[in-house]
């Protein structure tokens, strides 16, 4: 544990969420503060800002926006889809970050990302360690699927899941306006894991949930599909409305949203717009209901005037738990979230060694999945329920949201 | 001008908006302060509910719950979409209504919809007129569409359009935060009149709106369609944000949602999904830079989390003025909003004759519509901001909206 002084870079990375910026605000107002960072870098576009020399010099940004960013929805450096190959394979990336950090003097490097950053993350700091150039990197963590290992939850999820709960509630009101039959079929992000999804059990906490709820961890049976929503319409004056995962998939592993049906109907092939619409097209074949596919879209990632309070005031103490952390002569860590025991909501920030969390994803355990494969135990409920208490949103300007507004100064090369 | 004393009625009718209950409320809590109003009827899914004789008794609900009305959203006594044929073609339906009101001694009955319902509710007035049943008959406007005739806007729009702009926004930061190329095509519900899609510009003033909106009022050209964005892609580091109303048509008046491409191409169907799915095709073959179609769906009409606390507020007073109107003796109008002249926003509340406001269309000015027609004039914004101010919702339980619990005791036959 080296207790290292000079220059600090964060980067954001993968897929945002309406509170990621959270976590950026986390990190540079808590770096600003520490005597042993020399100055605050804010990497454009990820890894890729450092590859090429982008980034932003952090104190020049006014305090006030820096503390918006916590109500800012996507990431505000810019984020990139970039997987580092392994050094042994290829080490000219690594060559050039190392050299970035020798030319600036970083000694910290924070990146905030899913599985594949965390893994990225991870082997930079192996180079760093191998190359004998000292730099303490830590992972902040942030997904709205919730799937990374290691942690209780994952900064994102539970804005995510509030959006979800909150947005069902919503529909399913709307839905069962008429007195005619109307099946809606809901599509939530969630590519391996369910746990977006899942959240749609919230919202039947106050009798305005799914009917249905599909999640990747069940593989998909079409026929048991239809026989499910004809078994709600039956009972309930053709009204259903069903929950489905983007990343359903038969039991040999194709995608749902992939499904083409026979060459003679209507729907014979890959829709755009995702799996809601492709359910839709076969349940509309299969009863003759109406029928309405709804995404979800980029919303419930980025809807930050519905975030959960709590969410973001862990997403925002993540990005100052790993600079303590980093400053303390940690590295090669990502912050996590510990529940502490006992009735009370309350977590613990520990650290987890980055290997453990690079590449395994969390997927929703069985037992929190109900017998018939289409619904949510009590547990998972107590889990979730406390993830998105309270609001907390940007103030407003003329109506709208008035979000951080960076002055993104480029650091001189 | 009638003062009568007896029960009175209202009904929700056509599609809700998020604020529609607050007319409800309105009504309820007016009428059940009102001395000459001896009983007070919420009709279950609109006229519908009138012909069967399924309606609640509203004295029996606590007024906790008709406040929370204010914002549930969807229409809480559930509603209909059906025409009143012509008393002259087929009276079957006015006799049952006219036996129905004097049967429960109704006095006055309080109609909530769009177009369509004034239409319902003028044919209803003129048949009481003719039939000697002394019953006074007002009209209360709602529409997120905002095509009503005669009034300065309606109940309703203000908040979706306080949706579309916020939730636009938000997708714009989103939908910009690789520096990988992205065209999101996003689609707002209006079939005849762009209001709504208009909204989109509400955003452009804070910088993060659409580069192109499309707007029923305007005939809709592919190739022009396909340049716009080529242009905007080519200016922009292959980014574009286009919205576009649900309702656009081409020139010879087919809607753009049916447009079917060649045969050869991936495209060639009438998509499910609508009018954003079949332009996400257009140009992702046009240009291959990646595209993502996004419907706001029901959210843009139900989102009562994200209202307008204007709208709200007026919305709820619109269902006031319609009694006190009723029982002051007016019959055979609807309430509608005169905007005040001057700099500050402020709207008195007016009477308009039914037949006026029944079946007219108001479109969006066209010389608020720019050159190139895919823009909003400074004229737009001034007229639309003041819609969207304030931010209402319903008091959170467990993290999620306390909606109204109607007990929704039937009235004894």
């Amino acid at each position: 544990m080296k207790n290292l002084k000079g220059a600090c870079i964060f980067a954001q990375s993968g897929g945002p969420t309406s509170v990621i910026n959270a976590s950026a605000a986390g990190v540079f107002i808590e770096a600003l503060g520490q005597e042993n960072i020399t100055k605050v870098y804010g990497a454009a576009h990820g890894i890729k800002g450092i590859l090429t020399e982008n980034f932003y010099d952090m104190g020049q940004e006014d305090m006030k926006e820096l503390e918006l960013l916590k109500y800012t929805p996507s990431s505000a450096l810019g984020s990139v889809r970039y997987k580092l190959k392994d050094a042994s394979v290829d080490d000219t990336d690594y060559k050039r970050i190392l050299e970035v950090f020798k030319k600036y003097d970083i000694r910290y490097f924070f990146y905030n990302g899913g599985n594949d950053s965390m893994d990225t993350c991870n082997k930079i700091s192996k180079y760093m360690a191998s190359s004998g150039y000292e730099c303490n990197v830590i992972g902040v963590p942030k997904t709205i699927d919730n799937d990374l290992f290691g942690t209780d939850h994952c900064p994102g999820y539970g804005s995510a899941a509030k959006y979800v709960a909150t947005t069902l509630m919503e529909v399913n009101l709307d839905a069962k306006v008429y007195d005619t039959g109307m099946v809606c079929i809901i599509e939530v992000m969630g590519r391996n894991a369910g746990w977006l999804t899942a959240s749609a059990a919230l919202a039947g906490t106050k009798g305005l949930g799914a009917d249905l709820i599909y999640l990747p961890e069940v593989p998909f049976d079409m026929d048991k599909f239809v026989a499910d929503v004809k078994d709600v319409c039956a009972k309930n004056n053709n009204k259903c409305i069903a929950v489905v995962s983007e990343g359903i998939k038969f039991a040999d592993g194709k995608y749902v949203g992939e499904f083409k049906a026979s060459a003679t109907d209507l729907f014979g092939h890959a829709q755009l717009g995702g799996v809601c619409n492709v359910l839709a097209g076969v349940i509309k074949q299969a009863t003759g209901i109406k029928v309405r596919g709804i995404e979800f879209s980029l919303m419930q990632r980025c809807a930050a005037h519905l975030a959960s309070k709590t969410d973001i005031e862990e997403t925002f103490r993540a990005g100052r738990e790993a600079v303590k952390a980093a400053v303390s002569g940690e590295t090669d860590k990502m912050v996590c979230y510990e529940r502490k025991a006992g009735d009370k909501y309350e977590i613990e920030y520990k650290l987890l060694p980055l290997e453990l969390a690079a590449n395994t994803e969390k997927q929703v355990p069985k037992e929190w999945i109900t017998a018939n494969g289409t619904g949510l135990t009590e547990d998972f409920v107590k889990y979730a329920l406390p993830l998105i208490q309270g609001d907390a949103k940007a103030p407003l300007e003329d109506g709208l949201p008035r979000f951080a507004q960076l002055k993104k100064v480029l650091a001189t090369k």
